[in-house]
């Protein structure tokens, strides 16, 4: 189960530029596609007609035609038209409020009636010039919880990434968790440390020197229903951390967006914002191919973890310091989970 | 669930020339290999002995031998002989009614004492010098019934088959479903329209221009237990279409043999007969590769509509006009089926 | 199910020498490690932390360090350290009595109170310098009950391996089937046959004719929990068989160890000990790839044994006096697997 009443990022543009895009979001079967006006349309992807996915049909004048026997499907759900049918009383498929923003599509998954596109949260770095973003997509077999969880614990990059932003430092240093203003805020700060390798080649990007001691910090941000953005970098030590002055340290935004498909399984949009060298388009690609490799280090190991733990559901999970973050925030979830299921009681079984 | 009491096209004496082969039919898991008599056995694919199946064995002096221990089992499902055994009380397995008739091997898979060689339908096209024949096989997960409508309802040809013989006039044609003597019947005529590549390809063929209008047309006949046997072809405009003279068209006999082998999977036997240059085997050759390419087409389509009618099993699928060859098609099976279930009420059960 | 408390040949040496195995036995996920002692240590394949597999992690001192977030595990299943954390009240994991000895290592699935090394079986050709020995291992989707049929009833080397070791005279030759101080014995001994291939080249090998009539014999032997050891040879005619000088016969033993991983799956470890030419390792090496192309010959006929018999559930398989080796060794098993299920009843049920 999922909170459903909730924005996810279901895809980018570019996937569903060439014909419509099949995609299964929190278990609803979804085709995305542009429409005549030029916006984003999501419907279900089952044509009334005889059942065929509409997602393998193609776009012609900005309608979904069913690749099977050319029913065309309006963005409310409602047959537009069929050859030689009058399509009035077909019965309709769900429709989705969709909206396009920041570069992603979200998706509302749950009651359409409820779904506001104001409450899709505002992305500073998405659309000021002084940010560049690079990213990519994963599908993964695991419950999106499971990543949530390794996002908000980044003591497993000392393990899992030992080679690239992994250190000794990291689980050394205490984490701290809160939750402010809504949001599962982890951090975690490192002073005077040796910048590992990802951060040691961004500093002399920035023309910064590599082989210095710096303050390293690590601030991971969860908000509903399952975006995790994190404050990482270093600066050159002693100049205040993540305070101190632009030249003095080089710093992003990790930006997670984990979209439930399945109870075991899992769209992960990954990616890097930077305030240096915005303009720069091949560093953009450098960071994405370098974040790429590192983030999919922890594919295996969260697909395997999923799997061991199906074969072993008799054991409970420890809850340490450490896992607070990803506590705080599947209690979160699991609160939202719970209004609206009983937001969805009927009214009689409250009388009686 | 499907009716056994029926001749079904299970392989053809190719499949097996080699060594014996095992199939799944209606359920039934077969060995079919050629006896001492070069006539068509089919058992049940499971030795008595250990349980191995007997089609991973050989053929040795016309009887099936199992390749674990070398049992040898006869065409009626007892055991002949075992080294050093003796065999009388070995238990049976299941033998089944089979001919082999028209190029394939037909099989009963159900009672067997109600079955009647008599009752294989008569193909002419089968044993005539003027016509001759060409085809192929292909394993579709999907239940045999979608491919029933799918073959019943040639609206598809435009979606699915637009580069070769589907063409925007076929679903702007009315289709006209009659049921006569036992079989369904939906026909479809398109006059004065251009040839598609397919049929264009085909006149020229035959040394008929394919740049004039013709008359086309398409009939399917659907008879139990799921074969559908469609007459196609195209006249120049004007000489009557269907009943022109046979110098101002070309036609032939789309032949679909469609046999269940689960619930959601099928043996689809395809191919195509034609009355013109018979002997030409070389066209024989260029035609079913065409075919091939063109039904291949469907099968996308076909297995990606079963998984998504398995995600949304709430829905009913509409029966239109276009759908009611199937429809009818479908209504004739579960006849069947049903009095065979009602055939099989043991008779304590009917008296009391 | 199986029987639990007793030994099974778990995995080789080699098999852990890199990094930790990760490897189901008797539907226990075990990792197995060496230890900072040199010994070989198994524990439960899961990290009391978020349950990641522990064989996905790495050996630090003799310590099994978790991939994931740095747990480190002791050989009795409790965690030793992890960083910054107290790990006096994790839960402990289940660690596995096992024993590293004549090449393999054995574990004991079931209650660790009752494992006693003592009961692993001596096995003379592992120790002794007068033999030598070379096997593999296969993964096989099958019962590993349907393993020791086949092996307890070489009938099938006529059939399934009948260009090396199979020979006509197999299935011709009666066997004879005893329970003897806890082992089943099977034996069969053909007299004045041909040698077939295999035995022909082991021949030439010890420098006897290859043409001469032989006495062959197969002795199997199996012992619980699933062990069967064959004695195999060939002796000039007319010498004593099995009992003829050493100078006039050639002989070994098959090695198979038969260790169940699911109801429907095994690892199957598989070799040959033969007493002459024992310092010969290209010997060596070229009978283990000789057996093991023979012993693949099996897999497909084991693994569509066993989906047959999913599919024939109704069936019961015949036992004759070929199989009468496997019906007792199965017998064995049986009442070994009811005697640990009756140990485990609690005493109130007993005296209820």
């Amino acid at each position: 189960m999922f909170p459903k009443n909730c924005w996810y990022v279901a895809c980018t543009p570019d996937e569903f530029a060439e014909k419509p895009l099949g995609r299964q979001i929190c278990g609803e079967q979804i085709a995305f596609y542009r429409d005549n006006n030029g916006k984003v349309a999501a419907v279900q992807d089952f044509c009334p007609h005889r059942g065929a996915p509409l997602s393998l049909g193609y776009i012609e004048d900005g309608q979904l035609v069913c690749g099977y026997h050319g029913l065309k499907m309006g963005r409310d759900g409602k047959t537009v038209s069929m050859p030689k049918q009058r399509v009035g009383g077909f019965p309709c498929v769900k429709s989705y409020p969709v909206e396009e923003r920041y570069g992603f599509v979200w998706v509302w998954t749950g009651d359409a009636s409820l779904a506001n596109a104001d409450d899709i949260p505002h992305l500073e770095w998405a659309v000021s010039d002084e940010w560049a973003y690079g990213g990519g997509l994963y599908h993964i077999n695991c419950d999106y919880k499971l990543m949530i969880d390794n996002l908000m614990d980044l003591t497993h990059e000392t393990y899992v990434h030992s080679t690239s932003i992994g250190q000794k430092e990291i689980d050394e240093a205490p984490v701290k968790t809160r939750v402010v203003d809504g949001e599962v805020v982890t951090s975690r700060f490192m002073d005077n440390v040796i910048a590992p390798p990802f951060w040691a080649a961004n500093l002399r990007t920035k023309g910064l020197p590599d082989d210095q001691p710096v303050d390293r910090w690590q601030v991971c941000r969860f908000s509903l229903p399952s975006h995790v953005l994190i404050d990482v970098g270093v600066a050159l030590a002693g100049h205040g951390g993540k305070d101190a002055p632009a030249d003095k340290r080089v710093n992003s935004i990790v930006v997670d967006f984990i979209t439930p498909e399945t109870e075991t399984s899992h769209w992960y949009f990954w990616g890097m914002a930077r305030n240096f060298k915005p303009e720069d388009k091949e560093l953009t690609d450098a960071i994405r191919t370098g974040q790429g490799g590192i983030f999919a280090e922890d594919l295996e190991m969260l697909e395997r973890q999923q799997a061991n733990l199906l074969l072993f559901p008799e054991y409970d999970l420890l809850k340490l310091d450490i896992d607070a973050g990803g506590v705080q925030a599947r209690r979160m979830i699991d609160k939202l989970e719970k209004e609206e299921q009983q937001s969805r009681i009927p009214l009689e079984s409250v009388s009686a």
